[in-house]
């Protein structure tokens, strides 16, 4: 029915309008229909807060009699921080559910839809289910591996420089790709870095809007084996978000000492050599859900490596900068032949300045020798 | 005048046609409009043969008194191989001629304008001329520098690696680019190599289609300043296309003996070490037009450096495969800051199949500090 297409859609476009600030609960809208009226809507706005099916009945109050709710996600039957939505929705009188795609919390897992089912509503399954897939790939990732959806952001001139031979970095792309970096920043838990980025660049790794600081601040998280971040590095002398250092017992007890007077650094000490899976399973304890990469050649080349990128955006700016010794935006060993390189899939491309083109893709794992 | 756009259009279209064989002679086409019925067409196939202009009035024959012709570029004023086409335009009784482009052949610059102005017939210059300006973009910088208009073509995974670490690069993209690359032989006077992809793959560099040899085989050009290409290598001893060694005094007399005999390749001794501008002013006296430079990072860094590119093809692959030490399509020491890079323009973004994505563009040389 087209017309659940079209309210499948705005029901997705309001989830869309809160990303990075529902973390770590997925993006839901909900939409109610009566005769073809929009008669209430809703988004969840923040983990704790009420879910969107919730705000939408609220919306609709007498007017969910009877009427089609459309929602993103399957809505839930367990108690969680809030009473369970599928309970709700069968109270208000809601007679028919359209869902985009069931919730593989497997504290919900079809659990809901049961609830509504025995209650004699009528339930249809699949409308822009691959919209709604995407929308939550953080979301659907966590939950079933417990590990952070990687993201690799990476920046590059057309030649495939990071930098200059010199090590020159600033700037490779634009204003309109800058500013997007930004965006993605706010709407990932975390950010991370090797120390050779601090050391080289001393980012602030923030979100910020127009140069103000914006929206929810990801946490920094720095690969420090050593402990070598300076203690005058911005990361650490700002208080603007949490700075988590994972380092090794390589790192003499002093430089610990040296940081354990800065309250919103926290030091993680994992075993040496740090291995990408031991962080990514530790910052999956954490709680974060989203992890974004910005690293250097090391760093993303090792990321590379341990097959542990669910999703690459690649900024090429329309420049030749040349450079046998130039960086690259993936270093490490490499794959030894190009039959061995990974591929990506869901490709997409777009000019998003003069300058500038933007791509993303996944990286196809499961065909990966 | 929306019918002369049309009708230009059509013109260049003729040219289009016959992209690749008529260096060094530029790409013409002709039409010829009676009351809006075309009554003749035609293009300038090859040189030595009648111009675009000829053909078209063949073609014509009575119908051209009193006819426009559409021309994409000024016709000639000159006795060259073939008499002057303003001549035949006079001649044939046409009365308004309109013309995209003038030549900037000094032979001719405007001289067949004034030749058509002072014999009654009306001018209109100026349709289409971005277009026609491209059409001949290889015409134009030969007849005014003489020297080849240089194209590079890359091809390099989205991490911009143009081999693994290991040195492996087959393939890197799809057989859709692979197809292009072909074409972009084809339609080029020679091709350009170094001496180590010479020794590390051993190119044929031909142009084929469906793998048969195909169109005009352009000159295949190598780097070497001391004469290391092996005797067994195909370019030396498949007699497909002409190849023209580059060396310096550095190479032995023995080497130089040893290709004495073969025929179709020569030898061309330049000061050692080779320098890219001295290249490329040999190549324009031996009458190459266009160069399609194929290199590794090395002699592409070599052309970077020297400011010697006109037109970059890069085809990026969708995939990742990482290493430090994997080449890029531009080596050399490279440019020193970001600022130095030099950016391109015109930028055409084209995905030319699901594993590929083909960039073009021009370096911007003129705002390169």
């Amino acid at each position: 029915m087209e017309q659940d297409v079209r309210f499948m859609e705005m029901a997705l476009e309001l989830a869309r309008g809160v990303r990075g600030q529902t973390s770590p609960n997925p993006l839901v809208g909900a939409v109610v229909v009566q005769n073809g009226q929009v008669v209430g809507m809703g988004a969840h706005l923040k983990a704790g807060g009420p879910h969107a099916e919730v705000h939408a009945l609220r919306m609709a109050g007498d007017l969910a009699k009877g009427a089609t709710m459309y929602v993103t996600l399957e809505p839930c039957s367990h108690h969680g921080k809030t009473p369970p939505c599928a309970e709700a929705v069968v109270a208000a009188g809601v007679s028919r559910v359209v869902v985009a795609v069931l919730d593989p919390n497997p504290l919900v897992a079809g659990k809901g839809i049961e609830r509504l089912l025995s209650a004699g509503v009528e339930v249809k399954i699949g409308v822009c289910a691959q919209e709604a897939t995407k929308l939550n790939e953080v979301f659907f990732h966590y939950i079933q591996t417990k590990l952070p959806f990687v993201t690799v952001k990476t920046a590059s001139t057309l030649d495939g420089k990071i930098a200059t031979a010199t090590g020159h970095s600033r700037w490779i792309t634009g204003e309109a790709a800058r500013a997007e970096v930004h965006e993605l920043r706010r709407t990932n838990d975390a950010i991370l870095v090797g120390v050779g980025t601090v050391l080289a660049d001393d980012p602030e790794l923030t979100a910020r809007s127009s140069g103000e600081l914006y929206g929810k601040q990801p946490v920094r998280v720095v690969l420090d084996s050593q402990l070598r971040t300076p203690l005058t590095a911005r990361i650490v002398q700002d208080p603007l978000a949490t700075t988590w250092i994972f380092t090794t017992p390589e790192a003499s007890e002093e430089r610990r000492q040296a940081f354990a007077e800065v309250k919103h650094v926290k030091l993680i000490t994992l075993d040496a050599p740090l291995s990408v899976m031991a962080v990514l399973k530790q910052l999956g304890e954490l709680g974060i859900t989203s992890l974004l990469v910005e690293g250097g050649a090391g760093v993303n080349g090792s990321f590379l490596q341990a097959k542990a990128i669910q999703k690459i955006i690649s900024y090429v700016s329309m420049k030749l900068v040349g450079g046998k010794e130039a960086s690259t935006p993936f270093g490490g060993a490499g794959f030894a032949t190009m039959d061995e390189a990974v591929t990506l899939k869901d490709i997409a491309i777009k000019q998003v300045s003069e300058e500038d083109v933007r791509f993303i893709g996944y990286p196809r794992w499961e065909q990966h020798e």
